[in-house]
């Protein structure tokens, strides 16, 4: 078992709702093994500026059901300086830090690889974002309340749409993944889904999502129709989109941008009660000896999973839902 | 007591939560006088179109905590021809309605005066909109409602603007007035609120804006910065004075537009509340034989208001509020 | 205006949600008045125990949403014995607090009173209880919360109950009052509402509560029924009402207590706004000099009533509501 | 592929959120095969009373949100009699169905294996049960829901018993097992959990319950101290525990049993996706012949499992969350 006396752990990226589980449960876990806790503040801002503090139970408790993170996240692109790593490094030297937990997403991860090159001590990293756009592990800490969040919003807007028979977009996040569209648009009962692993749409073929708009009319008469579409789906945006789709169909289509609300809220017991495991997990696996690894969930087992491949593929959306939307969908 | 025996009601306008909980109440208060009730859809569209249905109990089972309306709304610029008020009294004659309940905002109202001259029946409204413009009743049905889904959002934003220690701009709806704005910005302990009571704000004032944020950020260091700003406060929307902002301070303000979430879900208990006994209140006071009236509740009492005032003037938004709200955000 | 230049504060009784918000507008509202506030902890006990802190704007950042209070309550047994309001009066003077802010019902009201015997400054209390038995105020602080608590769990029942077709009775707070019962009953649409304002309930006369199922059994065939009972209604509780209930009609009659989860939860937009305008006006009262008030909300206008006649009468649940229920349910 | 022309759907025993969603998937799955659906109201009552409705896409518009089940559901004893699986298949060939998908837990599945005695066609069931308490699944439609209203139960009492520092017992559902017990009680931070796999707990021997009750007094002072309990875990039920634990300590322990509550709700995302995904695999798989088998999903991939091993072996609940509970709890 590694000799760990001293722990450091911050959070990095976009906020994720279960950040704050995972947080306390480092916390916990460390302090049932009579390790020291010390929490950067700003993610690798802190590390750079020497902003910490040691945590202590109290600290935690009352946390778990908090969204956002108390240790405060960011971007910090010093730290992408040739000084930075260095620096960062030479701080948890200095405060005798023996292993690092980041809390974040592959962006953070390949930050602490960075770090890892000057840094004695070892690095493991906790999977922390909406976007579940990472390697390793099914389900990243806070794609689900990304979801309950966004279907939450879906949900209303179908009240409206409902009570108008009005045509609404509701764009949801996930620059590079559909990941939260597809979720919550199956779990909304979307009419239409569209996301980036559809391929891109351009102004030219707007027919692909036109039929099943007309489609949908000729079967069920006015009604209301949501399409819920991934962010960066259309050039311009979805509201360009809409409008595109307003001149074509000549009923008015609306966009709905949620934005910002994804990433907030208490977190839903899946992202608690994972956020919980992986933090626990990555303390003991640090005592086992890990390295540079990122520790994951897959299929219900606890796992490690190289810090370095995190970001190497991208993550396959689920197949069945794809092709069983598409199947009623054109029913 | 006046005689009737088969009443109408629709829902008009912007749907709004706690409509359902109105029809229902219109239809069992109804039914315990042995009035028979017929429900237009699509607000004036089915008093047009003749789209109507009779109404009975087990059509309101279970509604009253749906968000939307069962009868569908509408806006009906048809209504808005010569032609179209008669044509709405001649449904109305045919089918025998004795007394007709509207329930939607002033603009709704405005087309219940426009029938009226044509129809020898009595007709009522009922106060149903998110924005809370009506005079005549504290509160509309929907108000309450879009404030906790408002408020809802900006608690969310709050968690990801405290874990970034940035600056948001909420734009909540409310077109001519400020009340959702003000409430939902109060609660949400909003740092500044924007709405058009203050008067209009110019690319020339931005100075307004700027002083308590960079005032807040002397007392309070780099902290969470929410601004509630009601839609139409500034020239090009929210999002280009959330640009105007970054640009003057330097510092990155974003901008979150919550749109027509606002209008949907479960009604909160208030709205629920209200529209039950303005509903149950229109139908008796129908029956007391009132007429172009809206059945509103001021104080906490029932009361009827002229119809044809309830867009007069403009209902002030809370003094007390609005001259604290400014005390403190100077502190 | 009084000269004050320390203020105390302190929540008192069982906790309701929006006591944040208050404690939070007396602290900005003093702060923009130069006035310094001390939190006293567990009510009264920190009064007695000198256990309190010096409130500063950071203690109050982001606590506007949260449940609970942050100085903690307690009910005091100590405060009535005869040495302890003068000890509470002596730890005032003792730290210069010039005036008391206390956030309860109106049992610590009259422990308030008691104090006032031996003090020298002034009082003002803020009516806190999810209970809205207070006199002097149209609703009190955390009423408004504890009626969507409630409702929701009747929203959920009713899933489950009409599911089932199954009869509930649902026990809600509320000791001395139906507030809650008849508030979250009508919003919940429930069938009957049982609460102490309609005399009391006996074994003997069970027939006031079976003659409505039984017609609405003939009216609408077998369908889901929810009884909201307020607590203390039946002699056993509601448990063995529910029992008698099974037996007399020979339908299983299950009972759900709702318990202290009524206390909890995020206040809703009405408590936090309450909270915050009764905090402020209770500071800037005591600026006017105010003493042995309560700080309240009458027909939207904030106004002062002694303290001493917070719990002489019993205030009225809303006549119409309880008029309509029954027209309704007996219709 | 097997001919189906005509399939029966049912909803069966205890509802649960997300049933709604696994029917509409089914219907629209189904229509993309042009097979006609049957639904059958109150579960095997409709089978033996003729209850039924022939679903079309209408039916199942908007009600992927809502909880229970439009199909209705029920337990049903006359099944159970020799006569009842018989007369069930003499409803199903004269209706010319051709399989049938029964939505429920275990025992709605034995119930189907005695009709498969006397029926031609092919039964596949569908895993509905807030209790996860099936083999062949990971998770059950509505377990996911179950632990998130139980979260939020947990939640609000945190608030009141942080408020009050106050001992507080959560009763939740789980007749045989731990999972939401064990899951909402992770997830809810509850500093203990009691639950059937850890043995059964007698008055004797309290001191498992007290030692960590009296630890954490000693280690945080004066705290709010949550016991998350799963429903017949001691003797006299938790209101009993309750009782006992005050005695034993001197602290009042107050229960609150949340019941019913549990079963209800708008379903989460996680249990509308599992819902639709396990309702169109039912419906595709029976296409392929699939005949007395469960549609589940196991590490993320759809798969079958005989009905009759459904209820075979207790689920274990997750070994690693019942060993760090343990651990930090008696940190």
């Amino acid at each position: 078992m590694a000799t760990i006396k001293r722990l450091g752990v911050l959070t990095s990226g976009g906020d994720a709702p279960g950040m704050n589980a995972a947080i306390r449960a480092v916390l916990l876990t460390a302090a049932s093994y009579n390790i020291e806790v010390v929490g950067f503040k700003h993610g690798y801002i802190g590390l750079l500026e020497q902003e910490y503090k040691t945590l202590m139970p109290q600290h935690v408790q009352n946390i778990i059901q908090r969204g956002g993170t108390i240790l405060k996240s960011a971007r910090c692109p010093a730290l992408q300086t040739p000084e930075g790593p260095k620096l960062a490094a030479a701080t948890l030297h200095q405060l005798n830090i023996d292993a690092l937990i980041v809390i974040g997403g592959d962006g953070s991860f390949r930050g602490a690889l960075e770090i890892a090159k000057h840094y004695q001590g070892q690095i493991i990293g906790v999977p922390g974002t909406i976007d579940n756009d990472v390697d390793g592990t099914d389900n990243t800490i806070g794609y689900a309340t990304a979801i309950d969040t966004a279907l939450d919003a879906i949900d209303k807007i179908r009240d409206t749409a409902d009570a108008f028979e009005r045509i609404f977009l509701v764009e949801l996040m996930g620059r590079h993944s559909g990941f939260i569209a597809l979720s919550a648009g199956i779990a909304g009962g979307a009419e239409q889904i569209i996301c980036p692993e559809f391929g891109p749409l351009s102004a030219e073929d707007l027919r692909r999502v036109l039929t099943p708009i007309q489609h949908a009319q000729l079967l069920m008469g006015k009604a209301s129709y949501i399409i819920v579409v991934a962010e960066n789906s259309y050039p311009g945006g979805t509201t360009a989109l809409a409008d595109a789709l307003t001149k074509a169909i000549g009923i008015e289509c609306r966009a709905c941008i949620l934005g910002h609300i994804q990433r907030g809220g208490s977190p839903v017991g899946a992202d608690r009660i994972l956020g919980s495991k992986l933090g626990a997990y990555a303390v003991e696996q640090l005592l086992q000896g890990a390295h540079l690894q990122m520790a994951g969930e897959v299929n219900g087992e606890l796992s490690l999973y190289p810090l370095a491949l995190t970001g190497e593929r991208t993550k396959a959306i689920d197949p069945f839902l794809v092709r069983w939307q598409q199947q009623v969908g054109s029913a």
